[in-house]
């Protein structure tokens, strides 16, 4: 991986969104160029972070939102054109269109050059009250790969991904460098105090178990601010933002707000992880003539 | 699983040990008789509870410390007696003999008749200085199963087995309801006092993780004190207790103690975790047809 004394400078942008999405991309924008005028060399943005998150209710009008993602279709020329200029590697998060009525929840990766440097499509589709992602996102089927870069192999994976460790181990056994997380988790505003706190501490321990468990680093982003319920069914969704790094040992390197926009700028140590997998040599240890039955359903 | 008001109390047995086999064991069965007078009906010990942790060197005398478990041989008797004498299930760790040259690391569960439930070698080994594991312990050749008790299906692991996703999810997979870790883990006293916390949180996180990840409960016991190393090579190991109980969110239930010996007593509600199963079902989602490449030892 590319870096200077071994640190490589990572921006989180965690913002609110509205019905505007041009203004969306307007205020996103601001925000890549402060990263990058702030030294990022790499910058993570939130989950669908061209639009509000749409999967509160199912409405087949909703599908007008996804795009044509296919090279020069000009749904990523912004980002593409950011990351040209500014000289910064960016991953996006897109409502991608790939045929009638089969559309995917994809991150597009963009190189420092501007080029596509690869993309993901999720692959873990969650469906709960005010989250109804199957109705929206076919399951990905690119595998789950990394992304090479010119800063190194990004281990690129969305939201839901975040709660299966099968996921980031495939990527450290790929060779990932790091664990990036575009989010859009939030509270229902009837849950009771306790049990956000729970659900917010939950998301985040078990990420940090993937840090630890891989030792390497993770980066989630997430949004933050309250969305309505377009179908008027619930309250809402508040999101929590929280978006944070973890370091290979799985200590926070950096957590944001829960209630506030930010734009974190985040240096991570990568010799560190050389040396945390030295000490703690998990993968050597693995005892893979055992592992055969995680490819069951269940074990019954 | 057995459960009034479907809540089950747990004993963690966090000690300090010598090298008097025989005050080390009396000293447990009075702890022992404690939780289960104050109510336990499940009771965990650390790993390898009848003796020093005696891997800080390799010494082909230390071989003479392990035990015949057959039936009968009566190295578990005393604990096998207890369990029927007070009607609880005990989990013990036990440095296995089975035969010339071929030692384990064995946990073996009684049911509440004296019985014995079930038993597991450790299968995931480690190996690093003053954790010369690798030199006595042959990786366990029983699988990865839980044990049958009267109380329901024990996930039963030890020790460098919890740094293990797939190990959790095995457990998870064939029905286990709680996940349990008899452990010895600790600091080296030259490590700078960052460094150290950072390891005891991860060690909590990536197994709090575990919780999250499958919904449901950990425990994990683990030793506490300073052991000095007999080979004079370091200054030894000061195990870091903070033996503790996560929910199926990882949500802390108990912590013990970094410094001294406790006996804790902890109510789990297991309605929760069928609860929490349906808020969050991750088993639901997991995308089996890309899991196939964990059995490998590296993707490259």
């Amino acid at each position: 991986m590319k870096k200077e004394n071994s640190t490589i400078k990572v921006a989180l942008i965690q913002q609110s969104k509205t019905a505007d999405i041009a203004a969306n991309r307007r205020r996103l924008e601001e925000e890549i160029r402060k990263a990058a005028a702030g030294g990022a060399a790499l910058i993570v943005n939130q989950e669908l972070h061209d639009s509000l998150y749409f999967c509160q209710n199912e409405d087949v009008d909703t599908f007008d939102l996804a795009c044509d993602l296919t090279e020069g279709s000009g749904a990523t020329e912004l980002y593409s054109r950011l990351a040209r200029e500014l000289g910064v590697v960016i991953v996006t998060s897109m409502f991608e269109r790939r045929a009638a009525g089969l559309y995917h929840n994809t991150a597009i990766v963009f190189d420092s050059d501007g080029s596509e440097a690869g993309r993901y499509r999720k692959t873990h589709i969650p469906d709960d009250p005010g989250f109804y992602e199957k109705f929206y996102f076919t399951p990905g089927d690119m595998g789950i790969k990394p992304v090479r870069t010119s800063l190194g192999l990004l281990g690129v994976l969305v939201c839901w991904d975040q709660w299966y460790p099968e996921a980031a181990r495939l990527m450290a056994l790929q060779g990932a460098e790091l664990l990036i997380y575009p989010t859009a988790i939030g509270w229902q505003d009837t849950d009771p105090e306790d049990e956000k706190q729970r659900q917010r501490e939950a998301w985040i321990t078990v990420q940090r178990g993937h840090a630890v468990a891989n030792g390497i680093p993770v980066i989630a982003v997430n949004r933050v601010g309250h969305e309505d319920d377009p179908s008027g069914a619930s309250d809402g969704i508040t999101f929590w933002g929280s978006s944070f790094v973890a370091g290979p040992q799985g200590e926070f390197l950096h957590l944001s707000p829960a209630d506030r926009e930010e734009t974190a700028l985040v240096d991570i140590d990568l010799h560190r992880c050389e040396n945390v997998r030295r000490w703690w040599p998990f993968l050597r240890d693995r005892r893979i003539d055992l592992y055969g039955p995680l490819t069951r359903r269940y074990l019954d």
